[in-house]
């Protein structure tokens, strides 16, 4: 069974998958474009080898016109069933999800999917490096958290969100900076690999 | 800049990404039908978690209907940059990119995006289990070839393909079985590890 969803207004569409212009200037960028940059740079400086997955759709209908490219006129968005981003670091297996909230208290678990929760498990065990990189909009904080921290609170069935205060206590705040500018495998090396890229 | 590519008759759509009914005889099943039921049965089982990634579409224009499913209804294909397979076993990287063949004599090179070709070079850099799954459809016959065999030779200007014995001498004919049908890691374990599954 494939699970359809709807994207209202747009605005959860993957960035990388929409055809529009993003402002040049940092002020604005999504989270979504600041991770896009840092892992082309970490791709042209060999440094790590590491992408977004394209948005998963079920194509209902192309059309074959003769002389231009095959054009997809009937599709619908597919729920997830891993995380978006993925590839290798230092020979280990890298694996994440990351999200932006404009909540100036907490983040809802609403922005993520059970499969995705389940994916990152299933990857823990086999050895991942399994993380979440959530930014909260209001204070242009971006953090790192481990994917064994949030996932029982995620099971937690009395849970809905995690607070704020929670990600400034348990997370790590990522450097910011030109480029990259979300600088996550520094703190990859402070924790699995002491250190510094 | 984003190439967008023209899939002919439609007979190179990822069968995940097209809504129809695949037959429930093993005869006729694609290699990408083969590798999807291998690699759920390799996650149902605690293996390895290895995932196709979802066919790169650029989309240009969603509706919004009040009540249904958000619709795409102009896309384009684009030329994906990275292999189709990856995912973790055994703590490491795998990744991997698989293609059937309809002829009896060679395997051609244009069935490979040079994207590919860069992407497996950099995984391999850095340490990754890279390596490529080749049906040759005539004979019923997967090989199991690393990724530093065939880049050498797609690289070569001169060479346009691999001829079928290639493949019998340097590939490993990888076991067809009824569950998982295209058992790789079979393969994975005796070049890497040196035991079986």
């Amino acid at each position: 069974m494939i699970e359809l969803i709807n994207y209202p207004n747009g605005k959860k569409i993957s960035e990388s998958n929409v055809t529009h212009h993003i402002s040049a200037s940092r002020r604005g960028m999504t989270l979504e474009a600041d991770i896009n940059q840092t892992n082309e740079y970490y791709l042209s400086t060999d440094k790590a080898v590491i992408h977004k997955k394209p948005t998963p759709v079920q194509i209902v209908h192309v059309d074959y016109p003769k002389r231009t490219a095959a054009k997809i006129t009937e599709a619908y968005f597919k729920v997830p069933s891993t995380t978006d981003y993925n590839g290798i670091y230092r020979g280990k297996y890298i694996d994440f999800e990351a999200k932006e909230t404009a909540s100036k208290t907490s983040f809802p678990f609403s922005s993520i999917h059970p499969h995705q929760i389940e994916h990152l498990k299933k990857v823990l065990q086999h050895g991942a490096i399994g993380f979440f990189i959530i930014r909260f909009k209001a204070y242009d904080e971006t953090f790192f958290v481990e994917a064994s921290k949030i996932i029982p609170h995620y099971l937690d069935d009395q849970k809905r969100s995690l607070s704020y205060k929670w990600f400034k206590e348990e997370g790590i705040l990522i450097p910011f900076g030109l480029s990259p500018s979300v600088h996550y495998l520094k703190v990859i090396d402070q924790l699995y690999f002491r250190r510094s890229v």
